[in-house]
């Protein structure tokens, strides 16, 4: 069977790592990728020879305004223009600056091209705001899908799975966010904690996408770059009650959920990054989220847990999982959930 | 009125902050505090000629196994032993290291002196955990207290105060905890949030303080040293609703919760703690708690908001209330509070 | 004798400090302070009655474009215009944003009143660039000084201290720079360490204020708050050798240098901030700039030493000798400083 | 030729480095690793199947105390005891906890096997302190070897570079020190700067390896995990002058520096460790250490600039060397480095 033929569009955090999970796809292609200036991860690539993830080349297409000169002057080889890529590709994962995708869908839909986009742009941008665990039969043939962001990703695993093992009413939430990814030096804070106004988006973004739960939350900004932690806090329908071991079985069984303690070494959001980085995952990246066993406490029928979203990297699976809705390579969530969990190597940890 | 004579046992953070609470109450004589060794804060106050908060001046005592020889090097005057103090006065404030004040407590009981002692200390050395707004009365006539530790004080001026409004049954707090105070050198945490197990402390000890509420928590630590944050989702009893609106009017009536707004320009723990040196407190402290108004949400029945505690100076007034309940210088929980907060001038920015 | 009128341009982080500062002296009257907007300092100053430092009632005066309606709106006094304020005053402390100063002269012209600006305004904005203790002699009858910034302040406190103990010739400097102030949300750093171009302006400012001297230097960016930590190499002229002891002997004569060590507990730049607070110095400031003695290394003839600079208020007693220089209220270096310390209580802990 | 057979005793922070990087040597064999407990970052190995870097199988022996029990627990396969270990290699990779290296030496020498210590061991420990570049004729044939500290290993790299081609008399170093790695939560510093006392160990080792240099220096650590950098200041012999320039074109001609700029987008510290993870480098490591083109500056005759040292990873390549030196598989400084970079792929980059 040929290979579903992807591209990507904006080469940065989540660009560089959608390229290398596509690579990773036994059963797509990278044609190639999108970017403006030959950045810092451009000029990684070329000092790799253009090899990324899986020994795969990427080949790098210019989109509209780039100058020529800038890479040659770096020596980065040119593939052609963004169209040109747009053209050879059957889906589209569009990862640039937010508000950019928009633009670029006027192309995509001119040459008749998928794509999914990331959680920068508009809901409006797309036919379906897409989850790969929890509406996946929704992105089936939808030529435009729009991903949850990062902590909306990883919450929605959790809820999600409770959600189909008990059935879930109410979520309160308080997210304690990193607030810069490692090497930024546009955003940071110093010594303080801040505020967003509440309800936090990511508890808007549950119920558009899990419209029979009520959800809301608080969201927090902390100094540090590795993962944020959410505590979740789980009411049942009607009020059934969900018992600490129920729940931890139900997480146990996901594979896209790293359940943990603190007693074997996971003491927080830096242990898990170090983790990564000693498995030699690629980036010192992980698809999964961490859950602590021993941040699970009941109170009353409800259950209460924490968290933690690898920000760089979560939404790299569920995005798979949206290529393989929209191009109908798989008809049900099982399928397309195992086959992205496969070829991304994602649960093998489980006993 | 003879004044009621209080020492200080302990000159650290809290300590100092104690022995300035006693210096500004009108109906309160601070006979002196004690130390072992002569600290950066006690050489301060040395540079300050052993003047204090108020004008007053604080007289040293030497706490056994403290070398006179170290005092007498930096120019320290010492007025006498620790039991040559606790002769003197009518209640001890023991804010020593944790586990000292249940040693100190023999001599307490030998001499027939009252004792208040502070978070470190187990429940067992007191008569009452004690909290000014909740137990006051509790407290009258005892001859040993124990403080709740500062993220409890905090909170549970809020639950308190919805409870009396409304009625509790059921709190679920995350505490976004700092992990120092500003000049710690002996501990830290860089760029890492890190998990305890929970449930958290101060869900229980609420539950200790307010029996007939269930309680539960996770908490987290952040490398922040400016004000813990916590956020507190409250159930009234038997399912009744509790309005962002009715929630924030109790709020905004209690002098010891300073409601504030990010639209203010109040976006975080850091934001307080510039106020507070910006008001001109001593040492840049405040004694209110922050309560964010932007932060109030509704879901279901069930209220959340988010607070801000000042760790180094929030559980002075509920000490200084403390005195007031053993001493019965006040025999209500109204008077007693009101009278603290006259002379730690508290609640005078209520419009 | 008539007392100096004074008023202050901006009510900001310095602005509030040379507020109080011109508040603590004897021989000067804080007429008023401008500002733009009911900021937090300013609501701080009304929780307060608009009583500042010392005592004293700090008058509001609104800077054009400002809106008198939000003033009142907060209950916030009026006194007047900014331009009402420059007539009742001799000389004027523009603490303005960067740049708003150079607009403001123009008023200053054209009413003939002196003006004091900070660092962040162009040095063409003056007629002489200033230094306390280095140049005070320049500033006499001058109508228009710039201050030195924060770090070269207490840098050249040092280097000419010892260029009058022993001749500079050159001098090689490291900025170890907090990135923020306390309560900063514009701007932060995360987990990162953040190069500047070298030179450093600081040493380039140096070179201006001691012609003599030849200065470079690099400032790294830290996420942290309190106080840049500077290393400084000096080499003194025609090769002669600085030892540590003469160094150390220079640097505790001068009164504003505090020679502190490890050993006593100055562990770093945070146990001067918190030695500050438990001083009980208004908003936790310190005038003095704190230089380690074990920190001091001699190499070949020359000294290598670290000194910290409390950003936020080490300029402010140099800002109050250019008042007595541009008024000439003392017409020597000597007499200018020492009344401006004696009225900040600045070399009091000098044994 | 036969391999040369080596072991890593202690699989940490530096172990594991260590046993990849022998991994990585076409003309090594990594025999084995050894530890005391089931750490997490031998968890992780047994999450890969035992395989490492390139491929590699890493077998596992245990150090005397270690509980089999707890390895079986984690289904995690033991090859032996470290004794077995130690009589299959050539020569032992020493990276246990700090002066347990000095305990091991005993039975390396009862059994005859050569060892490389790292920067944690006394100097006492080994016949040669040891830096490929600046010593690597001292280490032939030697038994025992002990590796620079991570500062010491790079700030090494750059005096000797500019020592062979301009002749170095003297250097004086301003550390800013990372405090604590990613992942650590057993030490930390938070919003403070600390001082150490001076002059700074690192300098005091480079007098060591370069004897006929004069070193000194400052270290202040501050909260950040990715990278120390360090300011230099080298003046050459005689009074001879180093330009910019001629000091750009050695450092550019060396494998193990990575000469960078600001404009090109490496800001600082972290920005070095986006750059390495964007590369793929497994952990996100990098070998070369950064140099900042546009912080060198000219000082009289002298020099100054800054280095980036990426604390995790930079000693490996030089153990490899010393590898190499004491087992005589290269005779000169030249070839033995030469190989080492080789295998590592370092110096690729150069244009």
């Amino acid at each position: 069977m040929a290979k579903i033929k992807v591209g990507v569009a904006g080469y940065g955090t989540i660009g560089q790592r959608l390229a290398d999970g596509v690579a990773m796809q036994g059963d797509m292609e990278l044609v190639g990728i999108a970017d403006l200036a030959p950045t810092l991860a451009i000029q990684a690539l070329r000092e790799n020879d253009m090899i990324g993830a899986n020994g795969v080349k990427y080949d790098l297409y210019l989109v509209g305004g780039a100058n020529e000169a800038d890479f040659a002057a770096h020596d980065i080889p040119v593939a052609g223009t963004f169209e040109d890529l747009c053209k050879k590709v059957d889906v589209m994962l569009d990862s640039s600056p937010g508000g950019v995708g928009a633009k670029n869908k006027e192309l995509y839909e001119k040459l008749g091209v998928k794509a999914i986009f990331q959680g920068g742009e508009k809901n409006s941008v797309a036919d379906v705001f897409f989850h790969g665990y929890a509406n996946y039969e929704k992105g089936l043939g939808a030529d435009y899908l729009k991903l949850t962001s990062c902590n909306t990703t990883g919450l929605i695993r959790t809820v999600d799975c409770l959600d189909r093992a008990f059935g879930v009413e109410r979520v309160a939430i308080t997210i304690i966010r990193r607030v810069a990814d490692p090497g930024d030096y546009h955003r940071g804070l110093t010594n303080a904690l801040q505020m967003d106004k509440a309800p936090s988006h990511q508890a808007v973004d549950l119920m558009t996408i899990m419209p029979h739960v009520e959800a809301t939350g608080i969201l927090v900004h902390t100094p540090v770059t590795h993962g944020h932690i959410i505590t979740v806090l789980v009411s049942a329908k009607d009020g059934k009650k969900i018992t600490k071991e129920a729940a931890l079985e139900a997480f146990q069984a996901h594979p896209r959920i790293r359940v943990v303690t603190i007693d074997e070494g996971f003491k927080g959001n830096a242990s898990l990054f170090k983790y990564a980085r000693d498995l030699g995952n690629r980036r010192g990246d992980m698809y999964e989220i961490g859950l602590w066993a021993d941040s699970i406490v009941e109170t009353g029928n409800d259950i209460m847990f924490a968290i933690n979203i690898p920000q760089e990297s979560v939404t790299i699976p569920e995005t798979i999982d949206g290529i393989r809705a929209t191009m109908k390579m798989q008809l049900t969530r099982e399928e397309g959930t195992a086959e992205t969990n496969k070829y991304l190597k994602i649960g093998r940890f489980k006993k």
